[in-house]
């Protein structure tokens, strides 16, 4: 079977299982704010039309600014991209022929990018259920790489990896004269996060990435930025194609950017939700990933393969994140975003279901 | 002095000349239907939001189909892109390395591209005023190459080339197995164009650039599509970073497709427009490019650098585009789009003030 390689667009997983897609469905296989994008969007929305006639600013230089401000760094700094997915292809590009590690389970775009840039590409994979980052192992697997990705807090696990870890890490890296892409697209669903962004100034090894599709439920738009020292962002734009991000995503980063409140009231919500459905997924038995975001693991323990539960769930119009595509979890685990509570009280009952099918002594 | 790489974003000229950019302005210097989006696309725009929180069809199926359907191809043959910039990147990493001709003057994202993928670029320079492509001397400038980009109708002259010459420069690089990148960006605008789509089964050597952003006034969303044989497109789609397209970009197009009555429209508009400003350049003693299109070059024969002019123009708020990064153009000429009848009758009035102090006689 060919398996989507990303969730969302849930037909494309409906006709690689050769299933019709139910009339009424939840999609739970994309990590997006589920309170979706802030309101004040919607009512600029029309107003974005009049621009659409005009070319981006290819240098972004507005939304740039705002960033530099709120996060005081140079403009310089910055690289504005259509979406992570385009910062990661530029950033693999960088590498081509080189040796990457990549800490696995995690994004599956750096895997793909790396590859059509013919790195050579070494897997650090994290033992489950508890997907820890041991720094001493993962010094041993870069040995002689030219460059790591790291995901945090990690795509699928949820899990954020501790501060001081990932500043061990860009330290050793540094002196192996390593770069380290450290991928923070869900950071801002932390309540609390410890920004390596003040890092780059001290430290020329450091690449950052930032979606800002996520949190701002806007994912039809692409949108996010790239960090690091400006020689290194020089390079990178000059193999960025012209006007590639597009003026709606320039200007709704502009006005997402203003919305801390919003940002606030997200991470309250999925913070509640979340609780509410680790403490549910528990008591029932199943193994969960102890997230920290806005998506986690879930296994039922009593099957080895997940497959007979996602068929059953897919066939309840509830749709997870396969797993399959990921290595370290070769589909022995399924991935769910934290949707709105009325859609997570709807897959809890399709959960209590299967559990009265499947009951803990089978 | 640093110039501006491409024509809109007037802000970016008037800073690279040390002027304030005028509170009231035409800009000339992006080549845009003046007639604006197709009015279906307002009305639509609101609908549009809906989807702005879910990914887009990474493979843009839907519209795919359309185009396949309207041009008579096969779906396997189109890519479609985050604007022309992104596919003529794509193209030209292809090339990586390889020796590119390049049509000259031409729009300078080609030439951008391949030195960026280190191509071994040989021009091959069209002489003023006519710029006539004679094939028997393309050819000797061909020997040895491996991709030959040509854009028809060509920008910045406006000038469209014999069917015939391009159908003999396609059958040439076909038998020493050199690529024809043929950027059609602008074929649209051309009341009678003879397509070359059909000839992707024909000739495996040729890859098509459309894009959408021209003719549908649209440029700040990013659309274009590229059509070559389905081996090629796999190829070129491995490159392209992951939903590449937004979703209101493939929204916008699958609209925008069934437009045929607008495009008539603006062909009609934009043919009464060309004639009465050509008419009117001619008699004041102008050289003007023989355009089919929506835009032109000019130059005044009483000065040879245009630079005079180009300051007299910014000053009076009609913004062309300066042409000094144009090879083979070095700033000898102007170039303008088509615009408004209101527009065009002030740049008219502009013109008229100009050749009052710059006699035929001076």
């Amino acid at each position: 079977m060919k398996w989507p390689s990303h969730g969302s667009n849930p037909r494309y997983l409906y006709e690689a299982m050769g299933l019709s897609l139910p009339k009424e469905y939840v999609d739970f296989s994309a990590n997006i704010n589920p309170l979706g994008p802030p309101p004040l969007l919607k009512e600029k929305w029309m107003a974005f039309y009049q621009d659409i006639h005009v070319y981006p600013d290819p240098f972004a230089s507005g939304l740039k600014e705002r960033i530099a401000k709120k996060e005081q760094i140079l403009d310089e700094s910055i690289l504005i991209g259509n979406g992570g997915a385009e910062l990661i292809a530029l950033v693999a590009r960088r590498f081509s022929g080189k040796r990457v590690v990549i800490i696995q389970p995690t994004f599956s775009e750096y895997e793909k990018n790396c590859r059509v840039n013919q790195c050579e590409i070494v897997y650090h994979t994290l033992e489950e259920p508890e997907f820890e980052l041991n720094v001493a192992e993962l010094q041993s697997s870069l040995i002689g790489a030219d460059a790591l990705f790291i995901c945090n807090p990690n795509n699928p696990t949820g899990i954020q990896y501790p501060a001081a870890s990932i500043h061990a890490i860009i330290e050793a890296c540094k002196e192996q004269n390593c770069s380290v892409v450290l991928d923070e697209a869900f950071y801002d669903f932390l309540i609390d996060y410890h920004s390596f962004l003040p890092y780059i100034n001290q430290y020329s090894n450091l690449i950052i990435i930032r979606s800002m599709t996520k949190m701002f439920a806007i994912p039809g738009i692409r949108l996010g930025y790239l960090v690091a020292e400006p020689s290194v962002i020089e390079q990178l734009s000059e193999l960025q194609s012209h006007w590639s991000t597009n003026t709606i995503a320039l200007l709704t980063g502009e006005l997402c950017l203003q919305e801390e409140l919003f940002i606030k009231e997200t991470q309250d919500y999925i913070f509640h939700e979340r609780e509410r459905l680790l403490n549910f997924f528990q008591k029932q038995n199943f193994v969960v990933t102890p997230s920290d975001v806005n998506f986690y693991l879930l296994r039922d323990p009593y099957i080895f393969d997940q497959f007979e539960l996602f068929e059953f769930l897919l066939h309840n119009g509830m749709i997870p994140r396969h797993t399959f595509n990921f290595p370290g979890l070769e589909g022995k685990w399924l991935r769910f975003a934290i949707k709105s509570s009325k859609e997570n009280d709807r897959l809890l009952e399709v959960f209590t279901k299967w559990r009265k099918h499947h009951p803990l002594s089978s």
